[in-house]
């Protein structure tokens, strides 16, 4: 992926920035965020909706605090430089902010709140995407999926917590679509609002919000931060084709010794890990910490490589084909992470 | 609620705070929150687990936080201590946070939140409660409703959410069992963690999260966040009888000039609102921003009054009677808000 965006003329170290974003997402198998986004953005750039080579702009900032302007860039280096820019800040004043706007997708928000607490730091972010949302009886997407991340650091677990705001994602329909199954009630309507069960028809309707009303007034409140605070569009402004849309992006960064050391919070953390895991549970129960699973693919993964789908890399291989990068290289052994 | 708290030994200004937050409750017609609450708070006090005196501490503070020991008090005193310590910080550094662990039940988070925003300060609070939440296969609570609380400023409306991670609270499902109803699936599990729609099966189970694994998740991060992180207890480790229980508390505050003039984050909100009314849709169905309906129930109860149910009257009234306060008292005007 480095290796293709560079040929498209992204500068070196915004293409290594993209392609370790997208990485990531397939290394805790949210494969729906990784090379195949990346092949998303290879047309957006292509398209000319995607500025390859953006000069991000600081539009105000304090000591706590940063906004900056991502001249229609590429998502991952306009959001890399936030979340650098708010780690730095959180280490003298405690807690920092930092939004940024006219930015493309960013892939998934857990590697810049991955960066926050690697770096010792309670992280959150939140994003806005294109409208796909909606509740019954509308006939209309409303919101995005608008997702949220939060992570706690400590050096002895991954704990993350990082999900979009709708039951299902639009890659679980497709994947009912392709083996011929229904969809499970409660994930979609149909495009006059309707509940269905039809993947085709959740295809051309709309995504269901988790807890129905609850879970739209949680993607709307992202949508207001994302859009009116920041001075980004709302979910239903963002247009585009593709996934390589987005509004705004918000990331906070607190030092946890504001309360603790870390060290206390991390032992504390243990101890609640071992507590919900001695639960009375059935057998084929599990009680997960959230980050748990993506540890595991991880370590997976790590080990395996990244299986990637017949489509994705019959993609990926005309794209490299196209760009004169050779085929071998789509191949070599994955990095240690 | 004042006088009753007063008679209690509640110092005067703490005890106009816990009345004033709930009626904040009742005003929105959030009931469970109101002063059937209240009441609950007043065994707590008489069983000596609510302290109605409490000495609040400082144990930790910089220019943007502060963390408070509540000393096992009634929890709108400490809660409203700690929010307005927040404001005050905002105002100098943009950004600030507030932690308050050992302290009783708070009541509605959003009575705190809005104070942040009627300051002009974009607002966020979370709490962990007594482990109720649970799922399927799983024959244990394992985190609190846990609620979440966002607010932003606007002079032209109430932006608000204020919402428990549950799907149901046990208030709707005690309200089906009055009416000798089945509740719907996906409320609740019984006690082995299996689905139910008995509501009776459900009260002596648990609640299901909102969009299941995700929503579990969610609650489990406000827990670390209250729990561990601020050095208060998580769900499963909150005991005592009654809701007058709780974990801890969160308040965060940030000033919107950061990112914009607030001005400017007022109109384009009442752009959002506009946009996402004019929607298609059925006639019966409506898109409301979060704060709409609790503004509409403000309207309403301001001018009709607070309808208290019979069992919730008559226990004030016993309780009034007891230490002495008139039941004339309990009829009159209520104030303007």
């Amino acid at each position: 992926m480095r290796r293709i965006f560079e040929a498209l003329g992204v500068p070196n170290l915004f293409a290594e920035v993209t392609a370790d974003a997208l990485v990531y997402a397939n290394l805790r198998c949210i494969d729906s965020h990784g090379v195949s986004r990346g092949l998303d953005y290879v047309v957006g750039i292509k398209l000319g909706e995607i500025n390859p080579r953006p000069v991000i702009r600081v539009v105000r900032e304090t000591n706590s605090s940063v906004l900056l302007d991502g001249d229609r860039g590429l998502g991952p280096p306009v959001a890399n430089e936030l979340v650098e820019r708010v780690i730095e800040k959180v280490g003298s004043t405690g807690v920092a902010i930092g939004a940024a706007r006219n930015l493309r997708d960013v892939g998934a928000l857990g590697y810049y709140v991955s960066k926050v607490t690697r770096a010792g730091y309670i992280g959150a972010a939140v994003a806005n995407a294109k409208a796909r949302v909606s509740v019954p009886g509308v006939a209309s997407p409303i919101v995005g999926t608008n997702p949220i991340a939060v992570g706690i650091p400590s050096r002895k677990r991954t704990v993350l917590l990082d999900m979009a705001l709708s039951v299902a994602s639009y890659g679980k329909i497709l994947s009912h679509a392709a083996r011929g199954e229904r969809i499970p009630e409660g994930w979609a309507l149909n495009k006059y609002g309707k509940p269905t069960t039809s993947p085709e028809e959740a295809v051309e309707g709309y995504l269901l919000p988790i807890g129905g009303y609850k879970g739209l007034a949680l993607a709307m409140i992202v949508d207001i931060l994302a859009g009116p605070v920041i001075g980004g569009p709302v979910s239903l402004e963002i247009t585009g084709r593709g996934p390589y849309t987005q509004g705004g992006l918000l990331v906070l960064a607190i030092d946890p010794a504001l309360f603790r050391k870390l060290e206390e919070v991390e032992e504390a953390i243990e101890n609640y890990a071992r507590l919900v895991k001695s639960l009375p549970r059935d057998p084929n129960t599990e009680v997960i910490i959230p980050g748990e699973r993506a540890t595991k693919c991880v370590e997976e993964r790590s080990q395996r490589g990244i299986p990637l789908d017949d489509e994705t890399f019959s993609r990926l291989a005309k794209i490299a084909e196209e760009l004169g990068i050779s085929v071998t290289e789509l191949t070599s052994p994955i990095p240690n992470v």
